[in-house]
């Protein structure tokens, strides 16, 4: 599924029914918001938008009975709202509802609501949608089925409890669900614990492909009401995931409402179907936690990159591990073929840095050329007096614009390398090296990206080919090469300590003294938080990455630039009050100017 | 008040208590989240940030009453919570509140959460915030006041009803309502209406000054329940407005609600004030449109430089109509002296435009140097083969690269010039042009660029001043001058149509057939539609700039970058479905490639 793209989501839709129907399927669930993508933002208050994905609902309720599969109970996620509906302060315009609809024999015969609407981290429903309040239940084949969508089943109460009051016999739970580490643990505890609940087998259908920072991992799951799982998709792999259940006949009551919920019935099919030997349904395992990240980041930059039309990515080559990583990535997203690395050389680029470059383009395989930087960076010192740090980010920019121009002319998708400690702290010069469309780590601490680095390289292995990425590359001490001798730990503690402090504090939101309390050195702890506070103008103009942790840098975590708090020892309240302090002074605490690697 | 700064804040509390009491005041309202400034989005969501506003605040009663101030009821906007609530899915950690504090002889007498909370445009506060569900209502000198915050005022119910249910005195309804043109006249009618529906006197206090991407704009106000208006502050200035009234003793009656809110009495003093004679309050008029507009962008420019410690800005002076405005902006945002003027010629830059950008410089008094771009652009041009389109951002990014050395060398804060017209239709280079930390005209269409340039050379004509803008920079036809004899009518609509398209697409989230409909050639429509929605990419990565207008680009209009949604004709549905499109085919409506001036 593609954001916007309404007219070929409704054709995957016409697809994957008639590849579920063509093996027995009677019920066909696609994920949350499936004709219109997920998230979709904005567009949710263009009245046009919404007229689209209505209208294309019922299109594709007609050419799936023209195309004889009618007969099948199709769920389908997509925004509903109404168009004419009066502007009212505080509620989007026109309505506009996440809903599910069933599609059976070319009519509508029920849609569904969403009832929770999540506010928090990347999420912003409440912007877009009005809560539904009501619950679908649909029988077919003498089965009462009963639809709720993604968030429903991730608070208490509402279309869960709903469904046990129903007495649905099956539960199906269609969701646009984003990737982080360890969700699919959380989420088969979840499913278990909801499908007990609603004393029926649940379903949960999610979406699959990467939308900008989110990367949506599959893993659609069945399980009965204790608990036994039934079926399981792969990760990150678009598919049909057939079961064959045998549910209860219909006996719930036929009531107004259940809880808070009016209760919709529609009746499709009374009776049961005739007895059939069932297939066994697949049970995927799940991957290891580095080839899951890296699944991730590989989806991630792939869907960045071909739904937005291009076919081929540059990034600079340093030798370094970012890069080395980073290009990886490309070459497993787009293949090595429409990787093009550049070496940009300066004159402290070391010897080693420019052969691990070249070695990682060699046994990559991916184009590889060789620009050295040093006329222009000395074009720019013949008209400009520049020393230190704004020496240094002149290298870093000169790079930047090289890339860019490549870009340019040749059309290729420009891919930022740095990682996420490295923007956390501020650690990279705007407009240099943090250039590009898409920047596949900027959700992953350093550490991670060795962590990947080896990972990749034993993969490899494992399948008899060369480890790619050199082993220097991921034993050296990493350095920005900007002047004779630099290494990052000049500037920033240890990674390892880095991570841990970023960790507490980005992720969990924690304060100066409970970082402290878990045991790191007060003034390292400070130095840390400052680095991050004053580094979100850059974090601003960072190009998107794909989402993997708990909170990552985008929408996920909103702070303000213009921001004079600081963890720090608070300053203590004056006892008196004989003379405060002017407005309108400017502080010391303010942002540096365009700083970069400090 | 600035946002994190909660001890400067607390400050400026104690500063103009003083000052308010001195001078008569029983009574003294601050804004919205004046403690913490506003709006602090995550910081919301963190317990040590909670946790120093709920300790200044009873901090700043005590240094009141230290003062000798306690005696005054002080009402202060303030973030408060419960760190250690128990998280819960979809509602913030600490259960934050938005919430005012009463402040009254060292203590704090009573405190109220605001009810409704906005969760549109600019707005995120369903994400930070849980809604209050009591209204307060505090006794003093025998006069009941009841606080509202913000959108409670915007709503209909709520606070406004249940004040006139507890039969309130005076409604005090403190605010950071952010400014946009014309925003004061709505505002003016809806304080008449609720103050009508209240039923008492109604007094409006806002914040002044920029955050990020908002402006407050004051516009302070008093009026009575008839809608007289008794009081107006000036707009953009902070300051005290000092009111005298005639308000009738309480007589509400003591009910546990007042329709859906819990009623909270306070009794502070139950004895009226001896009468006195009242002191005329001030009126301040309202600015012309233009005056209004540009006082919005110099308060945004300054508060964002000296609030983030920055003393000068650094600029290129093209010659242009933007770059000439933008400079006089921040001359009247942080002084001449402040401002360097930079001109980066070309051999594509015109004679003309050189002395135009000279011409400005002298005239508006300035820092003026030049540096010819030429070695740095052939020094690429040496190691790239590079033609078109490549060719002409390479040198606004020669620019971009040579403006961020002169801020990283000299501490300058750059601004980036472009406009609203251009940042909507992608008319820029990114890295190039659009580099910068700030950009004044972010916000501003063109065609509102010429009409605030010739507003500010009027009003220089009037005091007497020589008109800072060279007039030919306000005549010529506007050129990026890339290439020879380059126009932007070779590659836009004239400004005029272009701006109204604009202005109805962003604005107005108009679909196509709407616009169309409005009066405008279709292909034109098509044509500037498919720019906006390509361009998303470039203003993700764009610096802050101060909202205007009803939709700013920004955290106002949020769309995918990643979205193939095109407000053209809408393709028809095949009428049999023998071939559906394959999944996962890249379509020709992606995003070129980093796209620049096309």
């Amino acid at each position: 599924m593609t954001v916007g793209d309404v007219a070929g989501n409704a054709d995957l839709v016409l697809r994957w029914t008639r590849h579920a129907v063509q093996r027995g399927a009677h019920v066909v669930a696609f994920p949350e918001m499936a004709l219109t993508g997920y998230p979709v933002e904005d567009l949710a208050l263009r009245g046009s938008f919404v007229e689209a994905s209505r209208q294309t609902l019922h299109d594709v309720a007609r050419r799936l009975a023209e195309a004889d599969l009618g007969h099948a109970l199709v769920i389908v996620g997509y925004l509903d709202g109404s168009p004419d509906a009066l502007p009212q302060i505080g509620r989007p315009a026109g309505s506009p509802q996440n809903a599910a609809a069933l599609l059976h024999e070319g009519r509508v015969v029920a849609r569904y609501a969403k009832h929770h609407l999540p506010n928090y981290g990347v999420f912003d429903e409440y912007r877009y949608f009005v809560p539904g309040d009501s619950l679908a239940v649909t029988r077919i084949h003498g089965v009462d089925v009963a639809v709720a969508i993604c968030e429903d089943l991730w608070q208490d109460g509402g279309p869960v409890a709903a469904a046990r009051r129903a007495s649905a016999g099956l539960l199906v739970v269609i969701n646009s669900s984003p990737y982080e580490m360890n969700k699919d643990d959380t989420r088969l505890q979840l499913v278990r614990r909801r499908a007990a609940e609603a004393n029926c087998t649940l379903a949960h259908v999610n979406m699959v492909g990467g939308q900008d920072e989110l990367v949506f991992d599959g893993d659609s799951l069945v399980v009965t009401a204790d608990g036994a799982v039934l079926a399981r998709g792969p990760q990150f792999e678009e598919g049909c995931l057939l079961v064959d259940l045998d549910l209860p006949p219909a006996d719930g009551p036929d009531r107004a409402f259940v809880g808070e919920l009016r209760l919709e019935r529609t009746v499709v099919s009374g009776t049961p179907l005739a007895p059939y030997p069932p297939m066994k349904a697949g049970i995927a395992a799940r991957l290891p936690d580095e080839a899951e990240i890296y699944a991730a980041l590989v989806t991630g930059l792939r869907d960045y990159v071909f739904k937005n039309g291009f076919r081929s990515v540059v990034l600079g080559l340093s030798g370094g591990i970012d890069s080395a990583l980073t290009a990886m990535i490309a070459c497993d997203a787009v293949g090595p073929h429409a990787v093009y690395g550049v070496s940009l050389p300066s004159r402290y680029s070391s010897d080693h840095s420019k052969d691990d470059a070249a070695d990682l383009a060699h046994r990559a395989g991916v184009n590889f050329s060789t620009i050295p930087i040093e006329p222009m960076v000395s074009a720019y010192l013949s008209q400009l007096e520049l020393a230190g740090l704004a020496q240094e980010n002149l290298q870093a920019r000169v790079r930047g614009t090289t890339l860019m121009a490549l870009s340019n002319q040749y059309g290729h998708l420009v891919l930022a390398t740095g990682n996420k400690s490295e923007l956390a702290c501020g650690y990279s010069t705007l407009y240099g090296d943090s250039v590009g469309g898409f920047a596949p780590l900027k959700d992953v601490p350093k550490t991670m990206v060795w962590r990947l680095a080896r990972w990749r390289n034993k993969a490899a292995e494992e399948r008899g080919e060369v480890p790619p990425i050199p082993e220097s590359s991921i034993t050296k001490p990493p350095s920005a090469e900007l002047r004779p001798g630099q290494l990052d730990s000049d500037s920033l503690p240890p990674y390892e300590i880095l991570d841990d402090i970023l960790d507490d504090y980005v992720e969990r939101d924690m304060g100066r003294e409970q970082i402290i309390a878990a045991g790191f050195d007060a003034a390292l702890v400070e130095r840390v938080l400052k680095l991050v506070d004053t580094a979100e103008y850059k974090r601003r103009q960072y190009p998107p990455g794909p989402k993997i942790s708990l909170k990552a840098f985008g929408r996920d975590r909103r702070l303000p630039i213009t921001n004079r708090w600081r963890e720090v020892a608070p300053r203590p309240a004056p006892q008196q009050d004989t003379a405060p302090a002017e407005p309108g002074v400017p502080g010391e605490q303010g942002t540096p100017p365009a700083l970069a690697r400090p």
